[in-house]
């Protein structure tokens, strides 16, 4: 969390939920990004967000500690796959929880591409249906 | 938009579209939160975000020219609203459709309340079901 | 100006004021830019910013009606151009007051380069030392 | 950092850095923040950034570690500190170097305020001239 996503209220604005949920996926991904990004800059390989959902549950707060993040996927389709988060501190505190469909895209032809087996079963590893 | 809403990938980046759906929002209830500030600073007729869903339809690029957002209210209920908003040049150009409920809250006392009279006809004129 | 960029003080932050100049300094760049992006995608005739000084004189906190920037060359050097700022409503409310210098890079070569006869050309029209 | 904090030219952005160099500077006084907190929200010890420089020296790419920030106080005035930055990896990788001032404002009188004996020795701890 920074400081500066508190708004006007006092609160962490809505918005930077959706860049905690971003960062949070990325760290699961990392190692995905970083075979695609060897490969050929990601631009064959790449990962969009088709769609997010969030619902926001409880107010929260800057602090110096990070606020955990728990993202797992629950479905793994053709060519794309769906992944869930949760924003909460424990099982009583939890401030947001989320959806969001991630499409698999090839920025070189600029069309939707299939998952590739070697990313399926990276993907598998966080599968929680 | 801004330059630095896009990302690395060259395009807006999914999370400033939520920002923009914020500023189109607030546009629309501008004079509602005026009247809630000049009576009180917004304490007790506070208004949260207690979800949003939004679809990525098409890739956005920045440009100087703003991009057109239409929102209209689906739903007005006794302590909650629904908001839908759509992002596009025109029907055939849609960037983004979304939707949020949006929350009426007492911040002074420190729960939902309901909407007042004054504000469910405010309200109205922008109800399209 | 977003909502959004207020902060838990209830007033414009001072990190989104660098946004408002890169804003303003797009703007006034937006032709060379084009003409760059339409040569070779800007690889070849970037444009980095390499230092900027700014002075927060009033806090600002959102409105609705944007807030004015002024923004013009002061220096136009071998490779690179210093730029004014200010961000006032006028002369008795001034917000922020900044510098920058302007490096020009050749992303492909890896390299700063020299500004090109057309770039100087451009550049002259807003040169107020 | 966060991934959306690089633009389109795949880089960090130079506008978060500002940011960055915000997260760093209330890590630092952040027991001070939260006894000013605990006293009165803040309210009659607050502390604005009165002016700030920013020297980029490399480009940073956004990476899952987290970039090292040093900063230091090199002055400690009647009703401001300066402080200084500097954003690097060691002392051969240095992606930039700042200063602020920093001024002491009582948000409840809307007046600037003098230093108080606790903050200057609390400060004093980070001086290095």
């Amino acid at each position: 969390m920074r400081w500066s996503d508190m708004d006007a209220n006092g609160h962490i604005n809505n918005v930077p939920f959706l860049t905690y949920l971003e960062e949070a996926r990325i760290d699961m991904l990392q190692d995905l990004i970083a075979q695609a990004k060897a490969a050929d800059g990601v631009a064959s390989a790449g990962i969009l967000v088709a769609n997010t959902a969030i619902e926001y549950k409880l107010p929260l707060v800057h602090r110096i500690a990070p606020v955990p993040i728990a993202v797992w996927i629950t479905k793994i389709g053709g060519a794309y796959f769906d992944l869930a988060y949760e924003v909460a501190d424990d099982p009583d505190t939890v401030y947001a929880r989320a959806t969001s469909r991630m499409v698999t895209y090839d920025f070189v032809s600029g069309f939707p591409r299939r998952l590739r087996p070697h990313e399926k079963e990276y993907l598998q590893r966080y599968l929680e249906p």
